[in-house]
Formats: C-alpha cells, structure tokens, sequence
C-alpha cells in the first residue's frame, strides 16, 4: 500500500527514475512550509492536516477484490495517516474513474459503509472516465483537524520505539487469499484494515515521534530513525503476534522477520520517552540510540539484517 | 477536461452508470456541509477552499503531448477552479504514476516551471506505480484561502452573465493540434491554459455568482442557471472572438456555436448585477431571468439549441 512521500535512499542510472529519484526532485520544487520537506505522511495547511494516498489495481488491489473492500481500504489507509498525527477527521475528497457499470455501484455501497464505520463525511472529489480496460486508479485525499502528535523526525536518543496491536496479519491474509493455507480470519485484515484513531487521540500527547505501520514495521521504524537522525534497535522476540498469526507462521525469528517486513498493518508505530506510561493495547519493540541504521535483534542478541525491510514501491 | 461534481440529468437504465447516477448516488453519502451537495467546483473547510482534478492520458491528454504541458494543464485547470472562488493560493498535492524513464524528469521540469509561474507551493502528495503500458493517471488538488466569491448557486433575476477573455481559441487549437490549418498560436491556449487568477480575485467581491468555463460556455452557463434555479440566455454574437479565432473560423453562428460548446477555455464565467461596474477584459453575453433553461439568440433572434451544448464527460 502506498507511504505517502518519504526519502528513500537508491540506485541511480542516468536513464532510470526510482520514487527516490522523483521525490529527491520534488524536493527541488518549490514547497510549502507545511509540506515537511515532504518527510512525512501529512501535511500541514491552516490548522488542518492533509494527505492522500492512490490506490491502483493489479498493484495495490487484484481486479477480482471485492468493490465494497478497495472502497473500506482506500478510505482507511488515509484515515490511518490522520490518525498518526492524533487528528481528528474534517472529510475526504474522492478522485474516482467511472466503470458505468454495477462496479460503480457496489464501490459506492462499500465507500458509504466505510463513511459511516469512521464517522467521516464526503468533501467533494472529482469524477472521470478511463480508456477501455486501463486498470483502475483511486486517490483519495483526507483532512483532519486538531492534530497534535509530531512528526515522525521528532524521536530522541533513549526514547523506546512501541507499536499497537499485532503485526503481521495483513501479509499473512494477502497469503491466504492467494491460496496459502491459513485462518480465514486474517484475510480480512489485510482488505479491511482498521485505521487506530482512537489510539491516536489518545497518545498524540504522549510521544516524540508517530507513524502508521503502512510498509513493514521494520522499513517504517528504519524510516522513522532516519527522519529523527538516529539509530533503532528492534527486538524481534517482543514484535506482537496475534494467535491466528502464531497459527499460520508459528513465532520463531524467521515468522518473526515475516510479520515485521509484510506491510499493510496500519498500526501505530511511536517513539516514547523510556519509562513513560505504557498505554494499553501496545507493547515496545525498540528503542532509539544516537548514530544511525536499524539493527536487530532476538532476545537480545543481534540477528542479522533480512534482504527488504518492507515493501518499496 | 474534467469539471468536479455538478449535477447533469441523464438517461438511465438498470445496467449502465453515467456520471450524473453516480454523482446522484454520492449525494445520498454523509457529506459535509462545505461540500456545497457537490453542485461546486470548490469545496469549503476551515477558511480554506479546496479543490481536485484527475487528468487521464487518451482522454484529457495524447499519449505524445509534451509532458511539460501535460504538468501546466493539470495545475491550470485546478487553479482556474480556485480563480473562480477570488482565492488566493495556498499550495497544491500532486498524485502521480511513476514511469521511472525520462517522462519524469522532464514533466517535473515543466510543473517547475508551472509552479513558478502561478507562484503556487508543493504541498505534498503521493507517488504510484501502474501496471505496463497502463494510461498514466495524474491527480493535483488546489487548496487556496481568501475565497469571497459566491458559489455558482448565487445568480439573481436581472443579472447579466459575463466572461472574460476569447472563448473557442482551446478547441480551435485542438483541432489545428490534430492536423486542421489554421493559426499554430492557438495550440497553445490548448495546451497551456491561463488559469484567471488575478481577475478572480477583482471580481470576487462584484458578482453573484462565478465559475470557470472547462465545459464549454454554453454548457457551463447552462449549470450556473440550473444551480440558481433560474432561465439564461445567451446572446451568440456578444460572445468575444480573437482574432485567431475569426481567421480559423470566421463568426457567423456556426463558428459561434463551434466556441461557445468546445471547452478548455479556463474563462471565468459570472453573474453581475445589471449596471454593475463592466470589469475591464470582460463582456457582458446573457442574462438571468425567471424559469428555468438556457435559451440562444444571434442579435436578439431566436436560435436553436446545438445538439450538445459543451463537453460531457
């Protein structure tokens, strides 16, 4: 699923663009004081947070998905953006290319039910047509208000790294639907992800640093070490599994590694100062040191790197 | 090109979805009270209006257009929406598909330049891949602040309809693009719009009503009266002609009508009170009375309505 702009470090030929590239270049345009150097997920515009995410098919969803489940997820991937930065929701706008035909309809069933599952409204958006058989493209954009949790750059040395929920559930559901064997159950995490507002609220107050788990907690933890010029620590034994995850994988290191490079958890991932009020329903995974990089570990002893931290685009 | 959300009527049968069915079926969605019921090209939030266009490669643009125009046409067409409200900007997000080869670069180069030239601000967005040889689907959503103008709602009995500029030059254009003879300046009013933004901002506080004509001016005044619930008549010689334009094709009422239903003129359309102050670079080409419907005239005689009155999408 799509991050919104973050740096990534990559290869470069002269003829190849990588997303890193781009984003490297649009940081050479000229940007809004509110766009973060485009570091973050969100943006800031007069008191209001702003992001958007595009989906398309046969890259974030298959053709044969469910309407109603791309509709629940293209509005709870940027729900889970807002909820990172503890906003509360103002509405969205939908960018939506008409099939003109029941698709529309049934999406539509599925994006209503998505609205009112969040308490969200609808702010405007804009309608088009495709040429015939071009794969579908969704953007939606979110606004929030009242959004107090700092950006994922502000973590500091000696802070521990806390994630909510379990990790892991969305890549094993993606597994199941292609066929894998496996609890029923975890598909649906991975179509119908639910965006952690309340948790948001609730601990932007309390942390340095906060981002939603959208590529793989390692990846994200990477990312947010880098935005904060720092190095993270995670200990794979303490990432958390939910029993159907234990179920399908088991909960040695190497399902461990699994879970914390598959993406699409849209957890919570925050930077606490050590010793701060555990919030309940979240467990720490890490902790923050001065230097830089993303090491591991299991039960204290260090493991090495696996090849991908996440998903990259 | 693409207007945001206005409401059409339109034929239905059980199977097919048109545009207007599934705007009608948006409606029915929890919307937000700035969402004006998505009969707006702008939505209202927190002191700021916002607005979202989606351009699609073999439908708003060819596959061989410079990308450097493709970049200008999709920040235009948004800022003309925010001209239209009197708004100042404030920044825009950009949606955009990877083609990770030189296309890139160079539509970053000329959405530089674009940028530059508006003196608008990245404020963030969002990168995607999309499957090979799919048709590139870009999104840009304008945010800008300071917006007095009515909503295109606002037009009273009595009121003179007013545009600015020459209307027809974008669709002449596009037809000498495609190979007609006639003036290659024009081209460029197809391809490189200007969106009014300074004469929006003068108007602002004058008019009862403003919008942007993408549609074509009849289809576009046509939506102005239906949002106002009142009739309109458009005085087909008063529409302002360049002298490309009469060069290309001559002003009788065929080549009257031809740019009064062509589109991508990116005008500002209003609705002045009569013997309101006639703003310099604008004339007068209708007028607002009781009823309901768009009505044609050529020197005060009746004409009949053309077969479609602009672009649909």
């Amino acid at each position: 699923m799509p991050a919104s702009w973050t740096g990534l470090s990559a290869s470069h030929d002269a003829a190849h663009v990588t997303e890193a590239d781009f984003i490297a270049a649009l940081r050479e345009l000229p940007l809004h004081p509110g766009a973060h150097e485009l570091r973050d997920d969100n943006a800031t515009i007069g008191g209001l947070t702003v992001t958007t995410d595009t989906i398309v098919e046969c890259v974030h969803f298959l053709p044969d998905d469910p309407p109603g489940d791309i509709a629940w997820k293209l509005l709870a991937v940027n729900l889970s953006d807002l909820a990172a930065k503890g906003a509360r929701i103002e509405g969205v706008l939908l960018n939506y290319p008409l099939s003109n035909d029941a698709w529309d309809r049934v999406f539509l069933d599925g994006l209503h039910a998505a609205l009112d599952a969040f308490g969200c409204l609808l702010i405007g958006g804009d309608t088009v047509s495709l040429p015939a058989n071009a794969p579908r493209v969704l953007t939606l954009t979110a606004i929030g208000r009242d959004a107090p949790a700092p950006l994922r750059s502000g973590a500091q040395a000696g802070d521990e790294l806390w994630v909510t929920g379990t990790i892991g559930d969305a890549g094993a559901g993606l597994r199941i639907a292609q066929g894998a064997p496996g609890p029923q159950t975890l598909i649906a995490r991975y179509r119908r992800p639910t965006p952690r507002l309340a948790d948001g609220l609730r601990l932007a107050p309390l942390v340095h640093a906060m981002m939603d788990v959208s590529d793989g907690l390692l990846i994200d933890a990477s990312r947010m070490a880098v935005a904060s010029g720092l190095a993270v620590t995670v200990e794979l034994a303490a990432i958390p599994l939910s029993a159907d995850y234990l179920a399908f994988a088991g909960g040695d290191v190497a399902a461990r590694l699994a879970a914390a490079t598959a993406g699409d958890d849209y957890e919570l991932l925050f930077a606490l100062p050590a010793g701060g009020e555990p919030p309940s329903g979240a467990v720490a995974v890490g902790r923050f040191d001065a230097g830089s990089g993303i090491a591991l570990t299991w039960q204290g002893a260090s493991v090495p790197l696996p090849a991908r931290l996440g998903f990259q685009h």
